[in-house]
């Protein structure tokens, strides 16, 4: 099963995609826990050359073009060989993440990223979660953190609320999506996706990404 | 105008892209000598990052996005610019490269190359070069260099030969190729190039790419 989280920043998604990992295998489920952009050494190298350096190098066009790079790669060496050995994939970001924050960047560009998508990658995950809460909340857990990737948490609170407001959107348009109450206690919303996610794979056999 | 040169490794399009723009710039013409992959700060590190290191570690689809990435770049940074400055845009490899050799590396690639060009990209050369050869003069050409690009010299003649192939296709397909016969001395081929240029430079307005 593949599934991935998704949220603004400072949700507490990549702690939760953690603590879902760690009860999982407690569980005696065999996990990859990935994420995006990243989540494999090539893609690595391409997440490096997007987010080093001025915030303004690469245009809207030219960013979605290496985000789906790193995406194919990472689907290539990471999440399918992960999904026909039979492992459970945690990926914290996924597409749904290029789509929500070039599209908040400029209206026209989720059509883009789509067309891009089913062009060159094809799979959703099966199961998506979203980490919902309010931006002021968020943007002050995001600051607690410094890290490289600042530059897409620098948008300031305005940016987060489109963001916020983009994800639910999506969340309406495919059934994938469970929205997550994400402002309540670490625990509590810990346990809420590790019932959510052990009754779902409980459930058995989901739809196999192919190759 | 925006003017590419083609073909196949050791056909000598990068000396005659080389020369022409020196007799251009002889004659007063404004002139940007630039190449691909690469012609701008980040295309040339896109370039880096696809050509440098084990040559199977990017799959072809992967390849292809990075390309188109690179190319975007180096559009909106170089190519663009100078077109709409009035400059005539020399440049050694555009699209048809990435059309011929990721198609004929796997046949269905060439579509996938063209959808992404029309979404990503848009533009064409208004004039491209064909520098066609026979592939085992050019390979005797090629390996008498030492570059890092070295893999995509690497396939040999049989490769050389379909890549040949391919790019007379595309010679067939758009009005916009010439095909040069560059087996000939480097003088009489570079006096074919300029008269043939400068005789549609002197012609009048081409189509203009659009930004």
């Amino acid at each position: 099963m593949f599934i991935s989280f998704e949220g603004i920043d400072g949700s507490g998604k990549s702690t939760q995609a953690r603590l879902l990992a760690e009860t999982l295998r407690a569980a005696g489920f065999d996990v990859i826990h990935t994420r995006e952009p990243g989540g494999s050494k090539g893609a690595e190298e391409i997440r490096a050359l997007v987010l080093e350096g001025d915030p303004d190098r690469w245009s809207a066009e030219t960013e979605i073009l290496l985000f789906t790079a790193a995406r194919r790669d990472h689907m290539e060496k990471t999440i399918l060989p992960a999904l026909n050995a039979g492992q459970v994939v945690i990926c914290d970001r996924f597409a749904d993440s290029t789509r929500v924050f070039q599209g908040v960047t400029r209206g026209d560009l989720q059509a883009k990223v789509n067309r891009l998508h089913d062009e060159m990658i094809g799979i959703e995950p099966d199961m998506t979660l979203l980490f919902d809460m309010d931006p002021a909340l968020g943007l002050a857990r995001a600051k607690g953190r410094q890290t490289v990737e600042e530059r897409f948490e620098d948008f300031g609170q305005d940016f987060q609320e489109k963001c916020r407001a983009a994800f639910l959107a999506l969340a309406q348009t495919y059934p994938r999506f469970t929205v997550i109450d994400a402002g309540r206690d670490i625990d509590v919303v810990a346990r809420e996706v590790a019932d959510l996610v052990t009754t779902r794979l409980s459930a058995g056999t989901p739809q196999q990404a192919q190759p």
